[in-house]
Formats: C-alpha cells, structure tokens, sequence
C-alpha cells in the first residue's frame, strides 16, 4: 500500500470513529479507487471492499483475483461462478467484522444487489451513505489530485480551442462533438461527454447531441469533458456563429454575472448554499430567475459528479481543496440556451479556476 | 407507445400477476431502456420507472424531463434539484401504487441510493429483484433483436479478422486492440471492450490489456465486443504468432470439445446447468478441471452480462429465442490461456451460431 493509499484508510477509520461507524462497503467504482487504488472489472458478479476499524478485507469473484492481487496486498475472500458469493461473504464478515455493531456506511452507488447482499447479512445495524465518510475525504483534494485536475482542464481548454477552431456552417453537432473526441485520443486522453446544442437544443440542459445542422445566427452551447491519467474535466463555453441571436449579448452579460457571484461566495467556510443562492439571486433579479433549472454545480475528482453539490439547499460545509463546478445557466425554451462553467479549487481565500479560457462567446465566422 | 413496447408491458404485467408482484420499478439502465424504449442520462439524481398492474409513471429529474419527454408519453413525476426526489416520489407512487401489496421488483443493477428511497417509502413489502419478471421476458429475443445481435456478431467477425491481418511481432497488446477499435468506430459501431492477453497474460481470463509486446511463440486470447444500433457482440478466438508454445494444440482441442459439448446440450427445455456441465465435464475428463474457472456463459442483449447465466449451479429452464454465450476456457498459469467464444441463439431443435468465423486459432506469421 502506498503511503497515499495508507494516509486514506486512517483519515477514514477517523471519520468512522467520529460518526460511530462500524463498517464501510464500497463496491467497484471511484470510491474503492480512491481508497485502495484499483478496482475490478464492475460486472454483476459480487466485488466489496469491507473496511472495519481493525480489518480489511476485499470480497472478490474469481475471476478477477488474480489482476486484483497484481493491485492490492489486501486480504481476499474468493468466490468462485459455480458457488457463488454468500459463504465468501460470510468468511470476509466473520475475519473483519467479528462483532457488529454501529452503522454501515453503503457504496451508494453501486448496484443495489450487492448493497442488499451485505444488509441481508447485517440486518439489525443502521445504515448510512458515504457523505460523512469516504464522500467529505474524497471532497478535498490533496497535491498530487490537483496535478491531475489541473492538466486534464488545459487539455479540455485546448480542445475547445480545437473545436472553435473547426466551427462552420453547415456542419452537425456531431461532426463538432467528433472534433473535441478526436483531439483528446490523439493526445493520450479520452472524451467523457460532449454536449453541442445549437440554439433551441441548447435550451435543453442535457441536449443529447445529434445531427442538428449549424447555421448562421446559432448561439451554440459547447459542454466538453474528457479525461487524462485518471482524472476529468468539465467544462461549457458558448460559440455564436455569424450574428448572435436577438437577446443574445444581454443573458450572456447576465449568467457571467452569476457565475462572478458564484466566484466571489465560494470560500472555505461557506455552505454549498450560499454558492448556489449568489449564483441564483443574479438571475432571478435579472427576471430569468424559472429559466435557471438546475443547481449551481457539483464536485468533481475521480468522478465527473462527485460531493460537494452545489445545490439551493446543501448544508455541507465547503472547505480548503475542495473542488467543483459553478455552471449557472438560462434556458429559454424554443431559443437558445447559456450556460458557462468552470472548475474551481478552494484555496484559504479564494477560488482558484482550473481554465485559462475566458467565458466570453466565442465568435466563429459561420 | 410503439407496439413492440405495448407488447412487453402487456407480458410484464402478465408476468407481475403470475409472480405476486405489486410493484416494479426499474433505475435508468438498460431495464428501462427495453421496456419504455429509452432511459435518461443516468447520474446521481434519482430516476425510476414505476410500473403497477393498473398504472405506470416515471421520477424524472426536472434537467431530463424535456429531453425526456420527446422519447416517452408516460406522465412523469419531475422534481428540481433545490427541491430533492422526496416529496415527486410520494406523489408518484399515489398515482401508480396508491394501494401497496404485493412484492416489490427491484432492477438489480440501480445505484443503491435509488433503490433505497423506494424501499423506505413502501418498508412493508417484500422485495425481489428482476429473474422472474423483466428478466426472463428480456432473455428472450424477438425477431427485431436477433436482425439487430446478427449484424453486431458479424462486425465483430470483421473486426477479428482486421486485427488478425495486423498481428506482427513487436506490437503492443494495446496495439491490437487499437486496431479493433478503429475498425468498429470507422463503421458505425464502437468497441465496448478489447481483451488481447499474449501468451501469460492470457492465462488471466479479465487481464487489462497493455504494453506487453507479441512476440514469435505466443498464444494471443483476442476477446472482443462492439455494439451496433444498440446491440453488442462478444466473441473470443485465438491467435498464434509464428509456432505455438508446447501442449497447445492438445489444450486447443480440449476446448474446441467442451465448446461443441455445450452446443450440443444447448436446448429449449434444458437447465442452465446442464450446459456449463457439458462443457465442464469434457475439460475436468482431460485432467484440466481445475484450470476452468469461469462459468460457460452469460447471456447477452442490450447488456453484454445479462440473463441467463450459464453457471453450474443455475435451474433456470432455457427457452427458445435466448440469446448467450458459450466459452469455455483453460488458464494455464505463467503459461497462456484459451478461451473460445460463441453467441447463440435458441432455436426450437438446435442453437444458431451468430457468428461465422471458425474457432480454429489464426496463424499470424509473426
């Protein structure tokens, strides 16, 4: 085990300490990533990470012990496709978990069959999900994350520079979208998404990105990420081609005004909340107010969406290291959409962007 | 509605009666997708298709119910994210199940998260998961499925026999798999995965393909899969580089059998089990027992992984129109490893082959 692998599991068995955790399941996904620096293939077949205060143990198919043990020097309970996991799982409890008692701390992202599995053979314990545990640790990055971080958005910045670059009429979202794709594999990384909605798609926060043909007077909205060396990036500019459309130059004025706000709330010590609500207040004083349909943002580390979340609503505590979006966004049905999002990394008094893309629209000759 | 998806709501609900199932809800995955013909973008927002014998409804987050909406007439149940899932599923769960009884069919493969808020709402019911509801229906494929797993099977043989003409020594097994995935990108499919294992690493059934380099001697595990118009393939041949290595064309041999083996007990009315043991039997017969650790085979639709299971364990009653695979292996550690792999489908007297390539090993020169 690394000494980064080994400095998590005692932050965590901290955190399980101060919350009156017995146990945490994780199954195959970004949280044991984080935790024990590798996961397995994720298949149907039952894989957890168990980690009680004294004892570890991976419960593992046999399929995937092998590579796994290339991975990890943890202990392993093996099961095999003609037994299937249940005795296996019962072995892992016993040698890690010998007398249960506190809560369980579920993977709440993993497949429900597994996490029922485990609460099938702890029936009597509360069960709680990962935010005051393995979630609030993962929020705060440490160096080496922030590298990562850092170079994936300069690819991501260079990638939209690539796709502006190549913006005509008469091409599709796609042929945009295939654009920002190619560029990340040829440099050694790869397209996680690519959202292009050209004006009425654009309105769609989600627009699925498709064969709409680019025309003169498109407000397009450009959400790119990909991912390099393990880590992700996100983030949304906006393309106008030819002459903006009617309206245009006023609600960009105005998101960029709300993600300032957003910029300048973003502290350690505030609450998720505050960010979202200066983000908010901007906009709904601006009369767009039922126009801005989602939250403000999200964490973002091993995983695209992560803690915090930026939500009207989140009580969480935002602190030094944590990093995650501001993404304010209009969507006036039928017309255009402007979203404009960066990655922000707390420092002690300040946000710091990981972009060095300005958010003004990009003007493309159409 | 389309009929086809008319049709599968119609059985489900046929299939809900025979089972005493009150409730089925289903997360945003390839469940949903078979039955209501789309899912939304899955993420960390709670989304669910709720399904009764009277009514149907879905939990929509507020940023997908536009994009939504133009694929489904189901009524939906959005809530916003300052507002949380809580007080939307409430109201949907009135309107579709405003009187709980019966089992509650949970979609095996949702997050946790959202698997637990219905269990909270509705804590009386029995639970279960998909087998004998969505499962069985979806295990067997209709006409439009078998034209879509056909064409997928044979850009898959195509894309085999690319990567055979590019084998040389000196390449990377990433290089191999490089030219599988361009060959499936550049004609309309993707690849979903690209196991190449050279020789050693081969003798690991999951081995993560890398930078080991082919070289004259080698056994090369090739298991690839693409998807094509929603449908994925998933089929493993050999490759030899120059000579074999010592005792391979006996080993080859022996799986060739206990492929045909299992070909032959594949039938409407057999049990799973029947056809892992005929494979089994074959390969524990030659002394190499102990060297098959896998099951024979999985099924595979919309999933690559999906029911039925071909473990040795497994009553379930194969039925015509099921679709899985049957690849039998031998992992020789330190040595190579041969796996190979066919997709089937049931007929009422035989299984088809969808693929057309013959399981011999392709001789590269090297």
């Amino acid at each position: 085990m690394t000494d980064i692998l080994a400095d998590r599991m005692t932050r965590l068995r901290e955190k399980m300490r101060a919350t009156g955790t017995g146990l945490v399941a994780l199954g195959p996904g970004s949280h044991m990533q984080w935790l024990a620096g590798f996961h397995p293939h994720p298949d149907e077949r039952p894989a957890l990470l168990l980690v009680a205060q004294d004892n570890a143990a991976l419960l593992m198919p046999a399929l995937n012990a092998e590579a796994s043990k290339l991975a990890t020097d943890m202990p392993m309970f093996v099961w095999a496709d003609a037994d299937g996991p249940d005795a296996a799982l019962a072995d892992a409890l016993r040698a890690v978990f010998p007398t249960p008692s506190g809560r369980v701390v579920l993977d709440e992202t993993m497949r429900t069959d597994f996490a029922l599995l485990l609460l099938d053979a702890l029936p009597t314990l509360a069960r709680a999900f990962t935010d005051d545990t393995v979630g609030v640790l993962r929020a705060s990055k440490d160096d080496g994350e922030y590298r990562k971080l850092k170079a994936s958005a300069q690819l991501n910045d260079a990638a939209m520079q690539a796709a502006w670059a190549a913006l005509r009429t008469g091409m599709t979202e796609t042929e945009v979208a295939d654009v920002v794709r190619t560029y990340f594999t040829e440099r050694g990384g790869r397209a996680e998404f690519t959202i292009i909605g050209a004006s009425e798609n654009g309105a769609h926060p989600h627009h699925a990105t498709g064969g709409r043909v680019l025309k003169a007077g498109d407000a397009v909205v450009m959400d790119i990420g990909g991912r390099l060396d393990g880590y992700p990036s996100d983030m949304t500019r906006m393309a106008i081609i030819g002459e903006p459309p009617a309206g245009y130059a006023e609600v960009h004025a105005i998101v960029e005004r709300a993600v300032q706000a957003a910029l300048a709330a973003a502290r350690p010590g505030a609450r998720a909340k505050d960010v979202d609500r200066a983000a908010r207040e901007v906009i709904a004083a601006a009369g767009y107010g039922e126009f801005f349909v989602h939250r403000t943002g999200h964490g973002l580390g091993i995983d695209i969406h992560e803690p915090p979340y930026i939500t009207a609503s989140s009580e969480t505590v935002l602190a030094e290291g944590m990093v995650f979006s501001i993404e304010p966004g209009i969507y006036l049905p039928g017309r255009f959409g402007i979203r404009l999002e960066d990655i922000v990394i707390l420092r002690r008094d300040r946000a710091e962007i990981l972009s060095s893309l300005p958010r003004d629209a990009f003007r493309a000759r159409g």
